[in-house]
């Protein structure tokens, strides 16, 4: 059976460089960066070459990057570390509805806190109006956090714009990096984001490390306490192969984006193209400003998880919803807040490619599924298939 | 030159079952553990399959294993977990003086929140009295945490007869098992402790994973919020390959236990006794209840950096205190909480011994040792040295 994984935005495949890269810090190369001897001192160079690289994929100082073990927590980390360094000044901040859970959750942690949030809202591609970010901005704002794009939806956010507001009223932003660095351009200095959330299994680095980009200068409280690792910031023995691999992967992502966008862009478009052209199945997100690997859809009539299901029979693999979600078996609250339907918002699918995928890949999916489409249809309630199973034979049998 | 890794405490290498048990996650088997389809669920079969491993090797149950990324990242999440949790009740802690930094870090922030902090004292061996536990108790008590074993002194505390205290008393017990977990026999059951945090590399599994095991039913706020992972008690894409190593190394742990340990206390025996000949060298930490692996000195008129640097020109490699502070150039906290003087906390060496390590690596490090140390003293105003240096020939020219 052919496989055709398409669920960029859940994880990636690492790239065989990548692990190459890492493969002597598994081995010889064991030590502890904090370490004064040799074995130290290669492991703590590694790193800073690592944290160089990762600096310049987004166009920052080195000094700026704070590594991580994940994008969720570098999300964590951004909210709740300023928001307890800034509390003194002022106990709001704005966030939009169409984050991340990390952000989304971490936000209402800091309401029971004693915080106060304004949820922006959205449109209906689930763009955030920076004219409402402005209107929303009190005496007592210390932080905007708003994702760059949103991997259930893939939409690319007006950050630049907002960054302005921000920077005019002295609120500080944070931007949730996680579905666009290593996808498309990200030049923190062009933007003018203050904290930026950056995951290395994203853009083909390796699981377990990620980053948070803090502008100099700014103090942040840790979320992690104890030795003097990342300049007292974060602590914890540093993840040494997983860093390097994800200096390796920023290297390799800078080196390649353009035929990374291109390649990926292709793909996605004839997916947009060809899935829409089934009756009752809608995009989400915006047509034009969204990520180029990226194509997300609702289908009337039937579940996500089980379009999932059927489709991974075939060896296609998608996601419903964010892949932190999918098995909460909740509507996305993103969905949600762009007014979709709850019943509709149930039929989530997306469907995000990758360097390693092809137009055959494309042309299978295009073929299985509104095959996958039709057989759900036909048993669903509410397509009028139900309607007919009641002679029995199309009523789902599990099979 | 020979090369003699004597620094486990900072960090171990991983063993090569380890490493090739790690393989498939980092290449084909690199789906997200929370996708439905049969990528994901091969990873999730992992993460719980390594679980498993993790809970056998404390014997508890698997359910009551949370991931982490780094045994500092256990010891935030299990004080600022529980603290949150529980401040209802009261915001007393009680904290050992002779804690990681990742544990007296935590505590202090918490402090900075509101929480009432004792800091309970140690005697000469840096061993905590139950009876002091006991009478630091109060009604607004919720948490005690004392580490298993220092790092720095390789003391092992009473944890047991502080747990019975603790459970009389109604009061949770976190300990920090970072040291000892896979390093001696810890079973949870026994100890009677509510939380324990674990690091794998420090049991020759890899970097960039930890563990909190929380008792069954106990409510812990989450340190990083997010998505559905952990049971929603720990978000962030799941570190696969790192978790599937823990297991991987808890399992060799279990196996090889009793034969590790007795390897290294023979090592650990000879190079106390070997050290302590030298004159003005003092054992550090409990003479007998201590870790098998774990041999520390202060040693008098010298500095336990300088000591480092010329002990890793001949190929020996060690720590000066923790390896998260041996940058700090501060004196170990540790060190002064059991009576020691600034001064001769300034010349504190750890000697950890593994498995790689042999007889013949004891007998360089015996004959080497004393060399470093009487060229250190040659050099040094405080023991004589200074004085014939006045004549030019012996004063420190940098070589």
């Amino acid at each position: 059976m052919r496989k055709c994984y398409l669920d960029h935005v859940a994880t990636n495949p690492l790239l065989p460089e990548v692990f190459e890269a890492m493969l002597p810090y598994f081995k010889e190369e064991f030590g502890n960066p904090n370490s004064v001897y040799d074995l130290g001192i290669k492991a703590r160079e590694a790193i800073e070459k690592a944290r160089a690289e990762v600096a310049s994929l987004i166009n920052v100082k080195p000094s700026s990057i704070i590594f991580t073990s994940s994008g969720s927590e570098a999300n964590n980390f951004a909210l709740k570390g300023i928001a307890l360094a800034k509390q003194g000044q002022g106990k709001h901040l704005i966030v939009s509805r169409v984050e991340h859970h990390s952000v989304l959750n971490t936000a209402r942690s800091l309401e029971k806190m004693g915080f106060v949030v304004t949820w922006l809202p959205v449109d209906k591609y689930g763009l955030v109006d920076p004219e409402t970010v402005k209107k929303s901005i009190i005496k007592e704002t210390i932080l905007i956090s708003i994702t760059h794009a949103s991997r259930e939806i893939g939409s690319i956010e007006p950050i630049k714009e907002i960054a302005k507001i921000a920077k005019d009223k002295k609120v500080l932003l944070h931007a949730d990096g996680v579905a666009t660095t290593g996808n498309i351009p990200v030049n923190i200095k062009e933007l003018g984001v203050d904290l930026y959330s950056i995951s290395a299994h994203q853009f083909y680095g390796p699981k377990g490390v990620g980053a948070l980009y803090v502008k100099e200068g700014l103090r942040i409280v840790p979320l992690i306490y104890g030795g003097i690792q990342e300049g007292g910031r974060r602590a914890g023995t540093e993840n040494v192969p997983a860093i390097v691999g994800m200096g390796k992967a920023a290297e390799l992502a800078r080196a390649n984006l353009n035929d990374r966008m291109n390649h990926c862009m292709k793909l996605r478009d004839r997916i947009i193209e060809g899935i829409t052209k089934i009756p009752n199945v809608y995009l989400t997100g915006h047509p034009q400003e969204r990520l180029p690997h990226h194509a997300s859809f609702v289908v009337e009539f039937i579940e996500g998880e089980a379009m999932l299901l059927l489709l991974s029979m075939k060896g296609l693999y998608a996601a419903s919803g964010s892949a932190c979600s999918s098995k909460a078996l909740k509507s996305s609250p993103v969905l949600l807040s762009m007014g979709i339907p709850t019943a509709l918002a149930q039929g989530s699918i997306v469907f995000s490619v990758g360097i390693g995928n092809t137009h055959e890949d494309v042309d299978y999916l295009l073929t299985e599924f509104p095959q996958v489409i039709n057989r759900l249809r036909e048993m669903s309630p509410f397509s009028g298939g139900w309607g007919k199973g009641s002679e029995g034979d199309k009523c789902y049998t599990g099979g």
